[in-house]
């Protein structure tokens, strides 16, 4: 069973699922409520553990309430919080989200500066314990530190790739072996608007050592650069009727994860991290649809 | 030293202040960030042990992480939660709350239905257990059952008397003997639109027995019935630099029914109970900033 180590953000989402967006001040009654452990690696972690992976999350949380339910959470989920920093002078993370029936969002995050200073430790990569490492862009220092780890030891280093400041995004693509970057992060990288532009920019940039390089774009579908052909290839977005499109990308990369740890053709993880996403975005709750392995194939299996 | 019961909502609310409230659909970071265990009856409740009141809570949680947080900070707030009512079936409310540096406010509560249902028990207020009862009008239920029993103990029943559906608002009035009625409520009862004339109209129908009747009027300040005179008098709002009107309400109904337990003349308790609601504008993160006796009367001292 192959192990995972994913590295990055931990927060409490509350989300409202409403009608439509506050227009202004008032008060808006929502039609659902769901308070879930989430942030983008702690979702990829907690996805992959319904896919019936062997994962751990390195993230930082404050010695408070909210740390203590958002890790007892992911832990029954299956996700190892046994790296998770706790921090005696930080407030853990939480954000609140407004989704309307079209999915649109409005997101207010709070994150204490105090919960990202760089680690003074990190969990042992070098020595074979983990098979994959995945991070996001929450956490730079310590996703920085796991990436060089990630390619000392010769393992896949991922990189979720989202919006992040330029010398952020600039620190981690350089460091990864695998980038699967945000519509709007492959854009404010390399100035390219259309993803099939903006994943060739990408894999020009980083894609030197055979690095794997592709950019998801929602309901447009993922494009990927084949180092062999020099070509682009796309999958697209399995066609569905989504509630909720939050944390699709944290699902997608957790389940992208998974495939990379399985060691399957690259065609078979993006059209298998596609369907998770899919599967996710039919159900509201952010990371609470991602579906367990036997679901994405059965959806798959419905659709070849 | 009098005993007060405070009567209806228990809610986790998590108050975000932004430099304006969003506009749209996206990222918004907040300037600051509070949680705090509140609602109506609940921040009231708060604000009588900041007083230095002794004072319980009736209202209604789940068995979950948020009920068992919010408890815990009452009653490290000195708040006697044992009457509370936690309800296996039941999720504990919250609510987020966006708050712009003018104070303009947009808020999305979640209220399980299951919490609201009519309680089979009830605190002892019959046998001069409390000295006086304070309820809003989040919990029609239990409201009805502790002013009735109020009532038949002759003890100030004081009803809290926010925006609710009219029935309930129709159900609850006949059965207070203070009632401090916020201007949309009391326009909302009355049709009327100038606070004056709705305490005038508010006191028609539920003064008869020689009840209390007041509105507040934020910035306005408060009016209240003069039943021996059958005059309107007036405590304009003390002049603060307001930063969160968030329960400013409430604490204005804590410190009201303070100053009825401690038997003071009518137009004391109004200026005390604006005196604690103008220093509680004075600082972010709602209930929060509800201030000691101390610092009321030192408040006072300097406006003399």
């Amino acid at each position: 069973m192959p192990r995972i180590l994913c590295v990055g953000a931990l927060t409490l989402d509350t989300i409202f699922q409403l009608e439509q967006l506050p227009p202004g001040p008032g008060k808006y009654i929502p039609t659902l409520a769901v308070e879930i452990a989430a942030g983008m690696a702690s979702s990829a972690a907690a996805s992959i553990a319904r896919l019936g992976g062997e994962v751990s999350l390195w993230a930082s949380a404050g010695r408070d309430a909210v740390g203590d339910r958002i890790i007892a959470e992911l832990s029954d989920e299956g996700v190892d919080c046994s790296h998770v920093r706790r921090m005696q002078r930080a407030r853990s993370a939480f954000s609140s989200i407004f989704v309307d029936r079209a999915g649109e969002r409005m997101i207010v995050p709070f994150y204490d500066p105090a919960l990202l200073t760089v680690p003074d430790a990190m969990p042992h990569i070098e020595n074979g314990v983990f098979d994959v490492i995945m991070t996001d862009v929450r956490w730079p220092g310590a996703a920085a530190m796991a990436l060089a780890a990630a390619k000392s030891a010769e393992i896949p280093a991922i990189l979720d790739a989202d919006t992040a400041p330029l010398e952020t995004l600039e620190l981690l693509l350089p460091l990864a072996t695998h980038i699967v970057a945000s519509e709007p992060a492959a854009e404010k990288v390399t100035g390219e608007h259309n993803p099939e532009n903006a994943v060739v920019a990408l894999a020009a940039c980083y894609g030197r050592d055979e690095s794997f390089v592709a950019v998801t774009a929602g309901d447009k579908g993922s494009f990927w650069y084949d180092n062999a052909t020099g070509t682009v290839c796309h999958m697209p977005a399995f066609n569905v009727r989504a509630v909720d499109t939050l944390a699709a990308g944290d699902v997608f990369h957790g389940a992208f994860a998974w495939g990379v740890a399985q060691g399957w053709q690259v065609d078979a993880i993006m059209r298998f991290a596609s369907a998770a996403a899919a599967i996710k975005c039919m159900h509201f709750g952010g990371r609470r649809g991602a579906p367990s392995a036997a679901e994405v194939q059965a959806f798959l299996s419905a659709r070849i």
